[in-house]
């Protein structure tokens, strides 16, 4: 049986194996009481029973190779288990310990052992926490986690046991369908798993804690299936400071990476990045019913006007529309509500109707007939003791009937995160409502979501998402660098739109210049200088040959002064651009495990005061390229600035495609490209400068 | 009495009074519960008692004037109520009842004769929640609360009644001194209750939840008081949409304004602006014990990398170094920690130590000795089934006393809000450490307290603060352009720096340029001509004579074409100012309640590309102007960049200053000015063009 086969029997067990002491056997309870209904057995050599549990001694002795075996032994009795198991036929193994790569070559040799022991079996961790299955009940995990069977939920992978063990213990009522704690991914990754997740029709989401990947070709691969089945991914990437980067590296050996990069490849694939616990669990819980909003419009109330203040403020600031009110709407809600009442989109209904179910009723059609796409209801529960909770249901059930009456998908968030109990949200989450808390966060979350649907479809037409980024073989020397010529003929059989130029020698450039004509430029050629301009090896807009001589000149002084290394022996002649509309940076970096980043910027002054670029991993396509540059904040240059022509954006793409192209063919021994400046006006672009450094890869 | 002296009595009251029904009894009886240890009356004319609660029969039979009255019964018997208490000598009166100014013309002139009735009594209200007054335990307030008295905490004012009732049901053991329910602020808002709340050293900080202000000049002398006495007061402030300004001013009546102008405001007098009501609390909570550090830097402590990853972000985005550990620490931590502890700061010390009181000490005093303002523990509790809270109670406890020996300030955060229970963080609170919930909130809210007392410093020493924003009356005409030379000749006895320049007709354009001397500018001059430059009334860089006469001719045709109704009688002759570092606009804008805000921005092509701007309130000092240059984010240009010369700042803080300095000179009148260019370079700077626009006023 193949690895993924034996995943999917761990995914979806029909039996169960502890191996281990007390906590093992407490482990099983809690499985039987959560509802597993297959067998199950606990493999202990020294006891007949623990807990009461009896105890099979050993792996031998089982019946069968059970589908998934949690094994809490320790380090050198993992191994031995992890080996009887794969010869037992057993699924797969969730391996506890600690001890192995995390530790140095010696653990990492062992790990390698424990892999082999593996075999085809699937294999997740080691050092991981385990792994929760509430479609199954089956919680193949350590302690208490405080879970239940569900129907449908979201899926959770996390690099940190701790924040697994903080998730299961969270007070949020977040579906869960699976959460596994991955450890050290020695076979099992985040990209492995999600693969056979996504096979499974009941997980309506994907939530991903990383340090960072290990496989980002296979995540790529995974989160483009994501997108492709509409089931959103939802990452909490940490080690965007240089300070979390480093920990990331030591602590899970995983692809620092510049944070920027991940950026890129989330992008690319839809990946809604947030930016904390909070953020992750409200995202998925807006995403966890499964039936997304068609767009980010939103009919929202509330019962105060405090509440309608911070809801129009959120709804901007996430990008939610707020659609007025028509005028047959407001007389009738005019009706129902008291003359105080402000009668809008938010809508503050106020407190005057609280507990009047059929006033609420009328005000709730009224306002879901809003051509939104989608309702939202803030709600807070104060205390039991204040005896205001039952108007609280009342409204709460009114507004979920309502929905299902307008057919409108619809979230409740509470202003306070703690003011929406878990009565209520288990209540909504049975009608297939969000329960979000927290009116700030909520909005937030549910602004995230609201825009996936149309996201995914911009990203499919893009078919970006379709492309494996590259992967080549990390380069270990630091490579050759081609003059700027050299550069430039590398570049110009994929595309690279160049001035009319000539490769000359100082002496012969004045009948060089002849045949080209002026106004020209005038740089000396040497792979020795790649900073030409600091060293006087460039002249400017030369108008005529009195011009190029005095020019050819001072630069032979400049170049014996500043780069005495240089050989005055080659001058490139080149006609000089007219004023360009803009001008951009186009560069490609080498990056370990991400392939190739093509980087577009804006250059110039605006480099350095809008820090103004965008990565893209390659492959890429001509549309992402096009939406690469129309997301520079200097995009507006682009597109016809203070009554200037705009740019030929196509031709702008053509020869940034060049420079991807090239970097493509050559993605085995590329090392550094940049084309600095671009200059881009009505007519096309043209590449003033060029630099490539290769490796002997 | 004074009303200063009545809100006084109202905010420490001797005596309760509760007029109204059943609801009042069960109010009484909670302070009793609470512990309000003074006579409290109950005033009902119809009962004998209420729910055992015996009942004055009216206000006249009090035996005196109570210092602080809860006033629940309609709108008009809570305008006789007023009037009875006022004359019975009562300290202060909440008023419950809505149904005044909010309600439109009639509730606001009923409003009035309330406002009338009062006197000199202190006035809550109307239609507001109450007051809650935690110092003392009186809790004037219509439902359960759910607080308890505090030695010490912080004092929300809010405006919004459910933010109050909601705030008071949260769970986040936020101590409270006091909580008030501004209502309509008929008399009593928030400025002078700021005021009040000030001379009381038990609070420690005030929380504002404003929609907007009424009161710019007051709120400003309340906030410069806070500063100066180091209280910080931290705002959320709502209606930063379009929607949400609209809603604010139906709602309250407060100025909408801009929301820009409530950062200028906020930011000249250092109060913390918060996005939301988490944030609000937390940040509350980080300042609530009153022992505020020094500054940012933190010594950060977490049980798995996950958590250390998550604070390693947190604190890089919120400015809170993470200063490197030595290398004895580091031998020492070895030492007590297990050889996969990730050895840094932030310091995983990971579950090996858990429950091992010895070892978790030596850890502490060894972290602990890293030389940073504040310390930093990340714990989750998880549920009580699992067992594991002692040894969470015990690490909070040797945290609290590892803080204590090492005399520094900490905090605890948990990952999850959820998992710091109440008995720990009451614990912690009892500790003077604050319990903050969510990583990610909780360091977002140290990291705005962190920075308070240097940035108090730091204002101070700018002087702004101490200002009170000019707040001349609105104006409602148009009012009349200046032209540019009227304009400019206007500024230029204030100081601001202009072109060599003659006025001159077109017919003697040529001898005055003669002794001007060339190259010039040449324009037209005319009230009727705002947008010169569109209608060709500006001609660039004139070299000589022959020039002059073209651009007279053209200018004379071009006007004609499209601007016929300019006379084409006054030009006005500009020696041509040399290419700037830098161009700026430099603007003033009247904004009803906030005054004058003097704008600065970016100007040329980075205004719509960096939409680069900051506002200063008028009056404002040299140091504000010169920080909100260095805050542009067009600020690199001034001071030095790619190699120019850095701008002469004094002399350009000076020409903004003679800008400013003619704004409150003619507060009364100023509708509108505009320097646009202000050219800067090394020498100076020089206002290539301006315009006035004055009313009546």
């Amino acid at each position: 049986m193949s690895q993924r086969d034996n995943l999917k029997r761990l995914l979806a067990p029909r039996h169960l194996a502890f191996i281990g002491g007390r906590s093992m056997a407490r482990a099983l309870k809690r499985c039987a009481e959560g509802g597993f209904a297959g067998p199950m057995w606990l493999v202990n050599p020294q006891y007949d029973q623990l807990e009461g549990v009896p105890c099979v001694r050993s792996i031998a002795e089982l019946p069968e190779g059970p589908d998934a075996v949690f094994v809490a032994t320790n380090r050198d009795l993992t191994l031995q288990a992890v080996a009887e198991l794969a010869a037992k036929g057993a699924g797969g193994a969730i391996c506890y310990a600690s001890g192995f790569a995390e530790t140095g070559a010696e653990g990492q040799a062992l790990q390698q052992r424990l892999l082999a022991a593996a075999g085809d079996m699937a294999l997740l961790g080691p050092n991981c926490y385990g792994l929760l299955d509430y479609l199954h009940g089956a919680a193949l995990w350590p302690v208490a986690h405080g879970g239940h069977i569900v129907e449908k939920g979201v899926a959770v992978l996390t690099q940190s046991g701790n924040f697994a063990y903080n998730l299961s213990m969270s007070d949020r009522s977040l579906p869960v369908a699976y959460m596994a704690s991955v450890g050290n991914q020695a076979q099992l990754g985040v990209a492995e798993l999600m693969d056979v997740l996504l096979d499974e029709p009941r997980v309506t989401a994907i939530g991903l804690h990383l340090e960072g990947l290990k496989n980002v070709p296979g995540f790529a691969r995974a989160a483009c299936k994501a997108l492709q089945k509409g089931i959103p991914v939802i990452a909490l990437k940490t080690g965007v400071s240089q300070i979390g980067a480093e920990l990331a590296l030591s602590h899970t050996s995983s692809l620092a990476g510049s944070d920027a990069l991940y950026d890129a490849l989330f992008d690319r694939l839809g990946v809604i990045r947030v930016s904390g616990p909070v953020s992750f669990i409200e995202t998925l819980k807006a995403a966890a019913c499964g039936n997304l909003p068609a767009g980010p419009s939103l009919a929202a109330l509330a019962c105060s006007g405090g509440d309608a203040g911070l809801i129009a403020d959120y709804a901007e600031r996430n990008g939610l529309p707020l659609p007025k009110l028509v005028e047959a709407q407001r007389a009738e809600l005019a009706q129902v509500l008291p003359d105080y009442a402000n009668i809008a989109n938010p809508l503050d209904f106020t407190t005057a109707i609280w507990g009047d179910g059929p006033a609420l009723e009328k005000m709730l059609d009224s306002a879901l007939r809003t051509p939104a796409d989608a309702a939202l209801l803030v709600l807070d529960y104060p205390g039991e003791e204040t005896g205001e909770r039952p108007q609280c249901d009342l409204l709460l059930e009114l507004y979920c009937a309502a929905l299902k009456r307008h057919g409108k998908v619809g979230f409740i968030a509470s202003a306070l995160p703690e003011l929406l109990p878990a009565h209520a949200r288990e209540l909504l989450h049975g009608h297939g409502v969000a329960a979000l808390q927290g009116v700030e966060d909520g909005l937030a979350a549910w602004g995230r979501i609201a825009h996936y649907r149309q996201r995914r479809d911009a990203l499919l037409a893009r078919g970006e998402a379709a492309l494996v980024p590259l992967c080549p073989q990390a380069i270990e020397d630091e490579g050759r660098l081609l003059d700027e010529w050299a550069s430039k003929q590398a570049l110009k059989p994929f595309g690279l739109p160049l001035p009319a130029a000539v490769l000359s020698t100082p002496g012969q450039a004045r009948e060089a210049a002849a045949d080209l004509g002026y106004p020209l430029v005038l740089k000396a050629v040497s792979a020795e200088l790649p900073h030409k301009t600091e060293a006087g090896g460039v002249a400017l807009n030369l108008r005529n040959e009195a011009a190029l001589e005095a020019a050819l000149f001072d630069m032979r002084e400049s170049l014996a002064r500043h780069a005495p290394q240089v050989k005055f022996e080659q001058v490139l002649l080149e006609r000089m651009a007219s004023p360009p509309l803009a001008e951009l940076i186009v560069g490609i970096k080498r990056e370990v495990g991400f392939g190739l980043a093509l980087v577009l910027g804006a250059g110039g002054i605006l480099v350095e005061l809008l820090k103004d670029s965008r990565s893209l991993l390659l492959p890429t396509t001509d549309a992402a390229i096009r939406d690469a540059l129309l997301g520079l904040r200097s995009a507006p240059l682009l597109s016809g600035f203070r009554g200037r022509p705009a740019v030929d954006m196509d031709k702008l793409v053509d020869a940034i495609r060049a420079v991807a192209d090239y970097a493509c063919e050559h993605a085995d021994s590329l090392l550094e490209l940049d084309v600095n400046p671009l200059l881009v006006n009505a007519e096309g672009a043209v590449a003033v400068d060029a630099l490539v450094r290769l490796g002997d890869g």
